[in-house]
């Protein structure tokens, strides 16, 4: 089968074998594959990460001198079945796949492991186990957005987010836009995204942001609303004052109860989701958030990353730090792209087919020009536009 | 009055004119105030304390040139009484106290401001709408430990603890005991807690930790129960596992959601409280804590603190950061130790009058020797034994 490969940060394509599936194992003809950022960043710091797989015993993590097939965002068709494979799973049938694979009895990222070669090919094996049809005649096209969904949608269950919050989203690259998507299906009321470009504030005006932001020249907390507290003489007053309005009314112990679930007693903040993963994003965010916010950080900054616990602490906050997904959020996310529950076509911005990859890499360096592009093994494209 | 001020980091007892009422403010004669870890902090420390204070706006903050009487964690009896003072707080009556005051229209922390003065005094200010009657004629020397287990009630609520959870209280000092007072209490099934001195291992098992380890020899995480995953390929597994397994379940699709709701899909992580709070803790939990583990932030470091966010990434951590309590959380905490439902009397290792005051700081350095001591401006001791 035709692949991209890439080792030492070069991508190109190579003719490999053609995969065999072992019991419970599906070989599945890619019908599209999205390129990830995470992907990108692999290819330069794969090093670095493996090291933090290495202390977690993660299997074989990617390196840089060992070629690997990467993309793990993938749809397909059944081609070969392995033994043991359901019925639901016969020829032709189409899925998306949570990419993880067993190899010699252990467990592999698929796509980001030398021994487990991902979507960037013709062919690629997945566990009949973590595969859920397609439903609803849904186009590979949108379908292969289950895992970024996936991961957008685990963010979003993960801060806890309801209607009535402020949601503030920091980056909008694909993630940062698939958890616009999902807030704005979620029916969140006041979405606040801030992004440096341009290009990248528009698309999340089109996924749902309420508000955009420049963060060079304003400050997203205080742009959407001023019934935050940033600063603490408020939080202060407000326990004053609330026990004080609260013993005037009628049997306040049960209401001091009620209020307390209700967020007046213990002031529930807004929800910050940090995609930019950059040194010195989370001290940016833990100086400057409201208190009391849920700060989900999906972007993923490698080495050590300084900040101000003492600020973290005055402030209350929550760092609830986020890598992937569960199954039942992946087929929960699949389920209601296929239902338009979810709108996450604004993601996509071109396709390519596998002679396209490397150039598409380059591309997707320039937030202005892209945020997600797709890769189609049978299509010829060999630019991203 | 007479009192204790703080000058220069130096602690010595002065008489001062004494407090006045403002409306709705009561003063009360002091009954028992207890030495904070964080008064001992604050005494060299409070300039660079009083920074993080500026950037929130908390008022005017201690400082090491501006004489301040500490002293927040207090009970007394009700001496004088401001205009519009409830009845409940007849002279004589004992409160306990949530430390804030209002001073010429703004709120301070008492004791920690030098503007409002705090409980290592003879009398000391408090807000009617903050002051709680002492119930079911619960001595001065236990209702004193309200604050302190306030403290611990709220940790302990942020950690979202259940009694099925295993919980690792990292630091036996005052605070680390008050919570594992409470994870007694709550009827938490394993409790294991970590600290460098016998003597304070000691008082952990006598407040209700199950397991007590010396960090330098044995990992509490280890010691406790292999259940927990630590590394990544178990929950690999897991996810692979879980999927089969609950698939062969007729009507698996409801059965994923009940799974997910029991944290079978989700896996549930312990509950970590980091209660010491030095430079390379933060990174000690991250590197070390199982998987999903919710880490409640006790312990206050000062400056920055670095750590690796993609450890904190691969393992899913929450990092929940706590600074006090609710008015509702002090209430509770006073009730509960009126009604007998926990007992924090082991925190207690010494009692000194106002004059003892400077030596018992000093003893509260050796770990070995003392806990929490209670000042008494009533007694003669001037040393904590």
């Amino acid at each position: 089968m035709r692949a991209v490969s890439c080792a030492d940060a070069k991508l190109s394509v190579v003719e490999l074998p053609d995969p065999t599936p072992a019991q419970g194992q599906l070989v599945l003809g890619v019908l599209r594959c999205g390129i990830c950022g995470s992907d990108l960043h692999a290819r330069e710091h794969c090093d670095e990460l493996a090291e933090v797989m290495v202390e977690l015993d993660y299997g074989q993590f990617m390196r840089r001198d060992r070629p690997t097939v990467m993309g793990h965002e993938f749809v397909g068709e059944v081609r070969e079945r392995g033994r043991g494979v359901r019925k639901e799973f016969r020829e032709g049938a189409q899925v998306a796949v949570f990419p993880l694979q067993r190899v010699a009895g252990e467990v592999h990222p698929t796509g980001l492991s030398p021994l487990a070669p991902g979507g960037y090919a013709e062919l690629v094996l997945a566990e009949q186990s973590l595969s859920f049809v397609v439903p609803n005649g849904l186009a590979p096209e949108v379908a292969v957005l289950t895992e970024p969904m996936a991961v957008a949608l685990h963010a979003v269950n993960r801060g806890e987010v309801s209607k009535k919050d402020v949601a503030f989203v920091l980056g909008c690259g694909p993630v940062g836009l698939a958890v616009i998507c999902w807030l704005k299906a979620r029916g969140v009321r006041t979405i606040v995204a801030s992004d440096l470009s341009p290009g990248r504030r528009a698309l999340a005006t089109t996924c749902g942001a309420h508000v955009v932001v420049d963060p060079t020249t304003e400050s997203p907390y205080t742009s959407a609303s001023s019934k935050f507290m940033t600063r603490a003489p408020d939080l202060l007053d407000l326990a004053v004052d609330s026990m004080d309005r609260l013993r005037r009314v009628p049997g306040w112990r049960h209401v001091f109860r009620a209020a307390e679930a209700a967020g007046v007693a213990t002031p529930s903040g807004p929800v910050v989701f940090e995609c930019v993963g950059v040194p010195g994003m989370i001290e940016s965010v833990v100086s400057q958030a409201p208190l009391a916010a849920r700060v989900v950080v999906v972007g993923v900054c490698m080495g050590g990353d300084s900040f101000r616990p003492s600020m973290a602490i005055n402030k209350e906050l929550d760092l609830r730090f986020v890598l992937c997904y569960t199954p039942l959020e992946f087929r929960d996310a699949l389920h209601a792209l296929a239902d338009g529950k979810v709108d996450a076509s604004a993601l996509v911005t071109g396709t390519v087919g596998l002679d396209g990859v490397a150039a598409a890499y380059d591309a997707l360096g320039d937030p202005e020009r892209h945020a997600k592009i797709l890769v189609d093994p049978a299509s010829a494209v060999t630019t991203p536009g």
